[in-house]
């Protein structure tokens, strides 16, 4: 009963431009555990790469070295599947970048998706984006926004908009973190094949 | 269409004892996201408390001064969503105690569910536990471990084990951290609902 993901998928995770808790655009710093917990949920799930999209030059050093570390010989000996997992974390300057990346190693533009958490429209749930992919037979580019979310000229422009996950929080409380929410619609996915 | 679990549920993240990389019983450290994501995705879900579980006396120390960073003037202010989410959150001594909380808390002994991504065998699904809990009006206490998984003793002695999350990597990678195992579990039970 072994099940894949109908077409090459993609994530990235962009840092900038998103919005800041103002509602304003800002670059967040990347964090050392959305590099390993997203890139561990991204092979567990079949995608193919996982992009840090980040326009800032120190930060990309900064990932370089940290994805550099589990590839050389103390990170490798110490826990192999880590190298694993990292092997197709890659940084990227910016989402369109991202884009063009994939176009050239898939031949075709990817159907650009998009996540957030305070989508009053949205294009349906997991099964319909992947109907959508394997009619066409576009590889998928997954985005999530740290900080307070991708921006509206991001989201306006994307193909397609995931249902939000909705807590069932008493209260209403939604306040996910971004490696929670993509491990998430990850496993959505999965079970919606 | 608002939907909530059916008996209060509590989580528990152990620290220790659990299995180091070789097996053996070892304990954790815990780290700050741990007590930040999970909390959120606690919240979030609908969870009534979150037991960060470890014996060391230190690490106990260490939490408490996070979790009242957050209800101090300064966090606070700049975040009152995270107070909302760690005001759930509790450091305790072993799963035995937290268990007794629970039970002083609710009256009635927890149903102990335990989750691991190598069970050879499990009870079920989320529906089936959560029809497990509604019929019996028990309060759930749901067990992750850090590390390389919760003990076989602590495994054996309880009343549901989940099914495993299964990954869709053509080869076989399955290793989430526990924090994106959390959130997937959690959304799992709501959709179940």
């Amino acid at each position: 009963m072994f099940k894949s993901l109908p077409t090459p998928c993609y994530i990235g995770l962009v840092h900038g431009p998103v919005l800041s808790k103002e509602g304003k655009e800002i670059t967040t710093s990347v964090t050392n555990l959305d590099i390993h917990d997203i890139a561990r949920t991204a092979r567990t799930f079949g995608f193919k790469k996982y992009f840090l999209v980040t326009p800032i030059k120190n930060q990309q050093s900064m990932v370089k070295k940290i994805l550099g570390f589990w590839e050389a010989d103390s990170g490798l000996i110490y826990n192999p599947d880590r190298k694993n997992a990292l092997a197709e974390a890659e940084v990227i300057d910016s989402i369109e970048l991202a884009i063009q990346e994939i176009t050239r190693i898939e031949g075709r533009k990817p159907c650009v998706v998009v996540t957030g958490a305070n989508f009053k429209t949205y294009d349906g749930k997991e099964k319909e984006l992947l109907q959508k992919i394997q009619v066409d037979g576009t590889p998928m580019f997954l985005l999530f926004g740290t900080g307070w979310g991708l921006t509206a000229s991001v989201t306006e422009q994307a193909d397609f908009r995931l249902e939000p996950i909705f807590g069932i929080a008493n209260d209403g409380y939604n306040h996910l973190s971004v490696r929670s929410a993509v491990a998430i619609y990850c496993d959505r996915l999965a079970r919606s094949l």
